[in-house]
């Protein structure tokens, strides 16, 4: 079977699969060890004072709601940075990783989160398991972003190719 | 709808969008802050001469043609890295930023930049908003690289995926 | 030629294309630079005991059958960081570069290496020159962890997406 595929119409509305998920990001500050889901692996360097070049390492819960507490549906695992010299604004490259009963599998996603936006749309580039080769867009809003050491961003995942 | 499609058909020479865009990086030295698009988070190894894991994070600008002083079409965020023991050789993982009235929307790409290569494809994995879940090739070519702190790529976008 | 293909039907276990590789990696220890082929960007953070944060940039052989001596089919060249606070677990993003009279061309991977399970899937996210456009699924089987400095990846690679 063989097709010659240029431009197809895919509906952004309508997703074959989509869930809003919270994910929860603790940075180590020295002292919060048992709390924190993440630390900073490579210092900010000296360009701006927007915390260019800080890179962030985490292994962060993933959960239906906005409750840190709730417990995890997923984790997130992979890297942040923070990339700019006149404002805060970050890149994000991740695995979210279910292993529950209602879901088996991983989404791999990454892309710019433009924090002065509203929402950013980052790009889900594939998926294992229940998740087998889809692809998709990610949808990131801050819910909160509390001090240094905590914040929460809502992503809405829509699958556009489920198999 | 539903089809098995293990085995496509793809003109390489038949994008359905296609441009060409220039990436110019200029690296902080500690005294061109004003002008530093980037800069180095994780200085070398000692593997090598060839400044093995010296990691750069980007905010590097997009122009149409090969000024510097262009007006910018679009931003590149995201990182770097050289990888050989023997040669100069990097890997790249990075979004491109369209915010005009032409375009709105991302395109993330990532692969090896074979540097000894007179050109070398990298992958476009993703897209959003005007490149919805777009794929395809993006093709370096080295247009100058001047000094030690700034360097230029011409960037061929080859998208077979246009939703 | 336009369709809406939200839910197509790919068999997991029928690929277009499956070849299995070996992964040799290195590490440099600051005595063996004749013979690494990877070295530590960032050290670890102080978050856990199991490397939380050590990134590990590397360019490393590929080879067909699980001897590091034999010749090399590809190179592997991308990085790695561990991201757990409570076991050994990692990340990787690379590219597999084919230069050869079989294979010229690229492949481009990421996800989540969680090393505890016997074996874990990576995403294919795209490819270049023979593997034009490719996607599909890697998947890590550890061969051998001799020390800490050489280990030694089975990747199953299974395209369902060949152009």
């Amino acid at each position: 079977f063989s097709i010659i595929a240029h431009s197809k119409k895919l509906d952004e509305k309508q997703p074959c699969k989509r869930f809003v998920l919270y994910y929860h990001d603790i940075l180590f500050n020295g002292s919060n060890a048992a709390n924190a889901t993440s630390a900073t692996v490579a210092n900010h360097t000296k360009l701006g004072n927007f915390n260019h070049g800080m890179l962030v390492v985490f292994d962060d819960p993933i959960t239906k709601d906005n409750h840190l507490l709730s417990p995890p549906v997923a984790r997130a695992q992979g890297f942040y940075f923070y990339d700019m010299k006149t404002a805060y604004n970050a890149w994000f490259s991740y695995t979210l990783i279910f292993n529950s009963t209602e879901h088996k599998g991983t989404i791999n996603i990454m892309g710019a989160d433009m924090m002065g936006e509203e929402t950013r749309d980052l790009s889900v580039v594939g998926g294992t398991g229940d998740f087998f080769m889809t692809r998709g867009i990610a949808t990131f809003r801050t819910d909160i972003a509390q001090d240094d050491y905590y914040f929460r961003l809502e992503m809405d995942i829509k699958l556009y190719e489920c198999y």
